[in-house]
């Protein structure tokens, strides 16, 4: 029956000490960082109904879910994201709860993904989201909790930069430059693709795909050609129909610059974030060498909680993944000692000590030291040496004069300082 | 398209900011008793090959699990049980690793249980497991772990106790009572029936069933009139085969008793656990008014990494899960206040002084503190009043007056103490 070929799934990790203190250390920082702007941590269940997520993204999602019938036959699929859940909970709830609600949950998130070399079928994602405040103080409040998310593992604006555009603005100028409503979310897709199309395959698209007359399509990508957001105030901040939204979003930034966060953010608006359901501010953080895939994302969907919950209350959020953060955090040399750490090495003379021993082994686990010693009996020096190996801070040896004197011989490694200390008084200050 | 029917899926639960704080003190306390213990923590997938379940279980595990085919036509299964990948994890780096390995781990599992009222599809469960190590000294550190995963809730020896048996020990007491060998496991189930059956029943089952003679039938019951570890000892410490089981079982009580532990300890020959795989000490840890389900349970399964990992590797460990534990310590009022902390809260008088508002909040926050105020603007009696709903600990008043001096009117709630201070060192000790 033996089988010793078992693995894990492709895409799926396995997380020996040396990953899981690392994982623990980025959650740790995600919860301090939320802990201190006032967010309250929730969690939902890893297996939702399936509908949960074709009614918030639409039936072509399922090709990408880990989706099955469940034995009572019901239609269920493993979170491919976390909105949906925090849509249904605080929907739920909605009435009963001062606004605005500031939650945040690190769950971890499944997808199908086609099989490519390292792709991942599992990570873990830091969600974090405001529900209840319309006003553009709470976009402000939620960027720079994703940036003090970053800074709070040592990196600062020369190793990344947020991105931020506003949908409603976005809107805002195409209309004004001659898009039909009904073509705006085609239109979105187009543009999304300015970093990587020629200016003149665009424009084509614009004509032919979304039927924009030349000029309309000229003026659409005229649009772009501002780079910060004092150009587009310049330019677009008397038109009607687009003052208000650029009056709104310059209160954002001057909120970032207030926090002293001003280097941290750059304004483009050609973040659009494919998701049909942004109203608002949507951001992205990149590194600042371009190397990696989007560290965080986010913005204001003001229409998801009537969507999913039947209940009208705006929200934002944004999510930030493990794999980039932990791929960027290992280039800036950003990531800490995994070392297991041992406080007291016991140390016994001979068997005859292991009473003694396992007394004061549990004397100093119950004050919260780390203890170990050897398991079985052994000589003196594989204890030592085992100490040793397990870099302890201190020894502790117990020999038969010790123990006779109710006394240990407390060695300190780093100083070499070693002292007679009486059992009851090991490891205390 | 508005759907407000969206609910967790039956067995499921939703951690609401309250329930969320109770389960990370519950894994908050379990990770720092582990790491009191030198154990480290690991991780796997929650989604593993079906057939890791059943390899060590059998296929009629399948009926119980959330199982399904995969895009990629893999039969998968979502993990019911931690073992089998902790099997799978250390096999798989065995000879590389230092021995004994101690991890844990706290899993979400998931099984798919006939609908009961209140019966939960998954839960949370410690795993904590000592590899490498066949002396009876990893069974003493293995129990004194769970005890004191306990005790450091605050639950002391009124609370529970661990009843103690073991595998070895038993089997040599049943084939000295004449069980032949090849009807032990059914020996075992049946005699695991005692607490509900007659003695009468049992006897007739051993009969019918196992096939044993009468007086043999009656010997195996005679065991289990013992119900102290020093009765065992006078009636069986000369028999041959049972001696050195009682010897090496002996070790076990005399450890727990050297750390302090005795009382919380108790020899139980009827703790079989029905698990095949279990082959010396087995335990299980009750509440002591016998109101809950067992809130533990572990023992060593030596055979367990051959059959998985093809590696020969001594193993022990046990499970505690989240959902019995919370139920004992809500009984005994051992649950910490889940109330929200808020250490400043920023006010301001009028809108021109939201900037250097925004300006302390961050500062605060960089220096660690949890900091909120009034996302739009409102009036200073609105604000005033969200403070104190949020029972923030501090209030933080910047009117025009404050601003123009660079101060702020901090107030410490609880004292009513109220002073100026510079905006640079509010907050600082």
């Amino acid at each position: 029956m033996s089988n010793s070929n078992f693995q894990a799934l492709p895409g799926f990790r396995d997380f020996y000490p040396d990953d899981l203190a690392i994982r623990s250390h980025i959650m740790a920082t995600w919860r301090d960082v939320a802990r201190r702007y006032g967010f309250q941590e929730y969690d939902g269940p890893p297996l939702e109904p399936l509908e949960l997520y074709t009614e918030k993204s639409g039936p072509e999602i399922v090709q990408q879910l880990y989706n099955f019938t469940d034995k009572g036959d019901r239609e269920v699929a493993m979170r491919p994201e976390m909105t949906p859940t925090l849509a249904r909970m605080a929907g739920a709830r909605a009435n009963g709860m001062r606004k605005p609600i500031k939650w945040f949950a690190v769950p971890q998130l499944f997808r199908y993904e086609r099989a490519q070399r390292g792709r991942l079928r599992e990570h873990f994602q830091l969600n974090l989201d405001i529900l209840g405040e319309a006003d553009v103080s709470a976009d402000a409040e939620l960027l720079a909790a994703a940036i003090d998310m970053l800074r709070a593992f040592g990196l600062t604006h020369e190793d990344f930069v947020a991105r931020v555009s506003d949908r409603g603005l976005l809107r805002a100028l195409l209309l004004h430059a001659g898009t039909p409503e009904d073509q705006l979310v085609l239109v979105y897709n187009i543009v999304d693709k300015l970093e990587r199309e020629t200016r003149e395959a665009i424009a084509k698209r614009l004509r032919d795909e979304a039927g924009l007359a030349a000029d309309a399509a000229e003026r659409v990508l005229d649009i772009f050609r501002h780079t910060d957001f004092d150009a587009v105030r310049e330019a677009y901040g008397e038109t009607e129909g687009v003052g208000p939204e650029i009056t709104r979003v310059g209160l954002l930034f001057t909120a970032l610059r207030d926090m002293g966060l001003g280097d941290y953010v750059r304004f483009d608006l050609s973040i659009v974030r494919g998701l049909a359901y942004y109203t608002g501010t949507v951001f992205e953080l990149f590194d600042t060498r371009g190397e990696l895939r989007a560290i965080c994302g986010g913005g204001r969907y003001d229409n998801l909680l009537k969507q999913i919950a039947g209940v009208d209350m705006p929200a934002l959020g944004f999510g930030m993944g493990d794999v980039v953060l932990k791929e960027l955090l290992t280039d800036r040399g950003l990531l800490p000692s995994t070392k297991h750490v041992v406080d007291y090495y016991l140390i016994v003379g001979t068997p005859a000590e292991r009473p003694a021993m396992l007394a004061l082994a549990h004397a100093l686990r119950d004050q919260g030291h780390a203890v170990e010693y050897t398991l079985p009996e052994a000589g003196r020096n594989k204890q030592f040496k085992t100490a040793s190996a397990l870099g302890a801070r201190h020894t502790v040896v117990i020999g038969p004069e010790e123990a006779a004197e109710g006394v240990a011989l407390v060695r300190e490694v780093g100083s070499g300082q070693e002292r007679r200390v009486p059992l009851a008084e090991v490891g205390r200050p």
